[in-house]
């Protein structure tokens, strides 16, 4: 339902609100999150220019999250890498306004509408966990071990 | 939210569904929906794979529901071209089951779970209309002409 961009998108933002104020490279987060980091230093770009991330320079430099994690919802990041627009004119007929759809994409419309308004409600917060919560099933530990050492593994921390 | 193959298979299941017993060639059924026809050929080939469509041959043949309107649902034409899949496992570990996954593929999954109910309660019979109704906003009306037709034109049937 959400492109490879969200995704990718959203596994960034939790690991890096599990990290709060603790700047992480681009090939750190890719590692965390399992994703190639050429495509994840192009979503970090992505996050950075809609104000969700910043990088911290210097030798211990990398990325951040701009807000608090309660203060971020999956909305916002989706939005910001790949929008999940709501039908505001008929596809078939630019002219055709969001008041006067047709069944079919008045049903599709409704659908994003509540789609829409579940992921706003989710905070980023919600997502990353106190201490003993997984994120992002077992890949992001306390310990942030890399994906690799974790392949083939079931254990949970 | 949903791929362009899946939506121009329900642009072509309504066009069809509001023509019940009628069959509508390939070239027909594009203009209709305002798909390119090559598109529309592979869209109509899934969906008689899966059973939604049947071809009658002969001079006046074409494409035909092979259930009636009110025996098929959106998610029944989405499933047949592009699948809105439940997340079974995390994808960042195919091993993590359902049960088990974390707080943001938990919700992401609780998001199509809700998506593919709404979808399922939606028939294509509460899609086409009464007589006095329109289907694909502007473009399918009472005499069915194409897409170029209308081009520019807001008038309403």
């Amino acid at each position: 339902m959400l492109s490879q961009t969200a995704e990718y998108a959203l596994r960034a933002i939790v690991c890096l609100g599990r990290r709060f104020n603790e700047p992480l490279s681009t090939q750190r987060v890719a590692e965390l999150t399992g994703v190639p980091t050429d495509y994840m230093s192009k979503v970090l770009q992505a996050l950075g220019r809609h104000g969700l991330v910043r990088s911290s320079p210097g030798r211990n430099g990398g990325f951040l999250l701009v807000h608090a994690p309660e203060k971020m919802s999956i909305l916002d990041v989706v939005d910001a890498v790949d929008p999940l627009q709501r039908i505001e004119h008929c596809p078939l007929n630019p002219k055709v306004k969001h008041s006067d759809l047709c069944p079919l994409h008045r049903e599709l419309d409704k659908a994003i509408a509540t789609v829409r308004e579940a992921f706003a409600k989710c905070k980023v917060s919600d997502l990353v966990g106190g201490k003993e919560h997984q994120s992002l099933c077992t890949l992001v530990g306390k310990r942030g071990r890399p994906a690799a050492a974790l392949k083939g593994s079931t254990r949970r921390r």
